[in-house]
């Protein structure tokens, strides 16, 4: 029986025989034992469209944001929901991250089933089957799990549920603000949020505030969200609701994290506050609206500045060119199901044609126009070095909605080599 | 050896215990086990959000689209790239489908694997390894395997590959219209085809004519280029070009199959062609664009009018109201990670209260107004019905984009027992 528990575990965490994006298996492996097929990108040993991660550049962006937040002598714990590759957490809590933060019942079960010890589910926990899932995480001691309220009705569910079952739920009040998402938006809310509390007190801890500034978009109104989740987070110390010590302060997406370092690190809450920061998409970046986001944080963030260097995009999806049918068009073999199309399309970064040394940079004028379920249209001049078998490598905008479309994804080293798998589970 | 073999595929297709959308399991389980465990989706036993299938409006659908098709004398190879569900493959071929249909390397192998005996990929085959897939299905003499080419280039390739090999591949030519995606657009490009299919006819057969009528939105236009395939076609078989008889020509999406039926089916080629239809999203149906392709079909076609009936969507995404923040604004836990966004957002369909004895057709009023990674903004009126803890089931816009979003979907029955769960292979 004990064998065959083992094998059951090792199948269940093994890289399947039919993930797209991989060479030739003829049987599940070890993601670790992946390595010893040999596999290399350029030699044309994967099934392309494939997306891989450069392992030079996702051990620069998991230094560089663990550096940042450092120096502000805050915390990291980074969005799971980007990757939802628990081999991607785990390097992460290797480089000094606090916890991992998710967003759903089923993400944190993700998380905690492969070993991660402390998870913030940055999101309102509700339903029946969910409150299970954390019910049941939570009889493991040594399991740390945070979750987010914001009404009166949520906090009935809740405090019925674990009060019945003896068990605590740690909880961070959500702030908000209108025209946003969840979160209270002012203080009537928030006292019914607080009444609904003290009623729950056996059953429902309150350990900090929460909030989510990227709903808004400019950084005078971020500002004031922040100083206001700061203004509530000293009325609550204040009243001594706060059921931990130090009270956690949670704020950030991957945009306005140097914002929310600042204003949250220089409220003057010292010992008495953990400030837990939630980037997700540094790991990976891109050339969208995080690399636009990183260009502000290096011209005005003065920590960044000095570490001499920024994210770098470290995802690529690969795909052929499967047709030139028309002078300044090329037809990519890579499409929606393939790669993010919500905030710009993949942008083509690299052209390798098989049998060369290495990739060149892609034409600057190359430019995805269109992407279908599985096709990528491509313009491109007429009389442009580009061939029907030709490998092209994209960057891509949006990584959350990107990894969510592969269930393995091959890290590269610098010469293409694969030298491991991670799995996704979305 | 042989048990562990047996275990190891067992395991391989069971269902794991950390896929979304689902209840409590203790372990992997085959699919037709996980019915054992009761689950109920009004019970509360689901984790939302999931996404459902309606058991008998799959069969609705899987009936009237086989009967839609058999009207017309000609064949069915439903898109599977849509669902990419084996078990969904497996209803499709017994309701009497000649073939499935795929857009990958990678989607044929996941449906050889799962036992379809005839796969016609409708795109091109471009790649090393992705040749290779083909090749080592094309071992197994049980198997029937199409591809398309539309440039000499492609075919170069694919020649010296099968030709060393010793093995055949059977291809189609792809026809393409000027702005469109794949496929040769004129005379010239066609016989630059014909010359280099010409010469590696050792290796690869010409078995027909394909085209995609889908790049095109108007219907005399799409009739000019459905004319032009069959003249194409008339072309090849007066030149004795095919190795194939019947030959075969094929074409339509989801939107215009009505249009193909009609102009493929009275071209005259009788049993000199076999004609095969490729729609996908008809299983599952949608209340976007492929409702008002339906509905335009309902009104023009006689041989769905003499059906009396239409296709219904059959696929809901179920998710809860986890926050009323505003007066006018739901939140609701679903988003971009689980259903499509790209050709309109969900829609309210049905309204369930846990405790209630049925679900309740959703206010009409009520409206998805943005979706983010995790959530749904619900506009309502103040004073609406509607609390935290209610349960949503949203209509969707463009299945494949929604299935792809899911590796395990609950097939419930009339009461919302969930009778099977079925898997995806993106």
């Amino acid at each position: 029986m004990a064998t065959q528990e083992s094998t059951r575990e090792a199948l269940e965490s093994s890289v399947g025989t039919l993930n797209k994006g991989l060479g030739a298996m003829n049987s599940p492996l070890q993601p670790e034992q992946v390595r010893q097929l040999h596999w290399n990108l350029l030699r044309e040993d994967l099934s392309l469209p494939t997306a891989v991660l450069y392992q030079d550049r996702l051990t620069h962006n998991l230094r560089w944001m663990q550096e940042f937040i450092a120096a502000y002598g805050i915390r990291l714990a980074p969005h799971g929901k980007t990757t939802m590759a628990p081999r991607l957490f785990e390097m992460q809590l290797e480089s000094g991250a606090w916890g991992i933060t998710v967003a759903t019942a089923h993400q944190a079960l993700v998380a905690y089933t492969h070993g991660v010890r402390r998870v913030l589910m940055a999101n309102e926990l509700i339903g029946k089957e969910n409150i299970a899932i954390a019910a049941r995480m939570l009889r493991d001691p040594g399991f740390e799990f945070y979750c987010l309220v914001d009404s009166a009705a949520q906090i009935e569910q809740l405090g019925s549920h674990f009060s019945s079952q003896g068990q605590h739920l740690h909880v961070l009040i959500e702030l908000g603000v209108m025209g946003g998402r969840t979160g209270v938006r002012n203080d009537e809310q928030l006292n019914q949020v607080l009444d609904a509390l003290a009623k729950w007190r056996n059953a429902i801890a309150l350990d900090g505030v929460e909030m989510y500034e990227g709903v808004l978009d400019e950084e005078a109104a971020i500002r004031v969200f922040l100083q206001r989740a700061v203004s509530v987070a000293r009325r609550l110390r204040d009243e001594k609701r706060f059921d931990r010590s130090p009270f956690l302060l949670s704020g950030a997406g991957s945009a306005w994290y140097d914002v929310v370092a600042e204003e949250f690190s220089s409220a003057g809450f010292g010992d008495a506050a953990e400030i837990v920061l939630r980037p997700g998409c540094y790991l990976t970046h891109d050339v969208g609206s995080y690399r636009k986001a990183q260009q502000r944080i290096l011209e005005h963030n003065s920590v960044a500045q000095r570490m001499h260097s920024g994210l770098i995009p470290a995802l690529h999806v690969w795909a052929y060119v499967q047709s030139i049918p028309e002078n300044e068009k090329a037809i990519v073999g890579m499409g929606r199901r393939d790669a993010a199309f919500d905030s710009g399309l993949p942008v083509p970064a690299l052209h390798y044609r098989p049998g060369d040394t290495a990739p060149k940079t892609a034409v600057a004028h190359w430019e995805t126009t269109k992407l279908m379920d599985q096709h990528a249209f491509l313009k491109i001049a007429a009389g442009d070095d580009i061939k029907v078998g030709d490998m092209i490598g994209f960057d891509i905008c949006h990584p959350c909605l990107t990894f969510d479309k592969w269930r393995t994804l091959p890290i590269v080293d610098s010469n293409f080599n694969v030298v491991e798998v991670i799995q996704t589970y979305f």
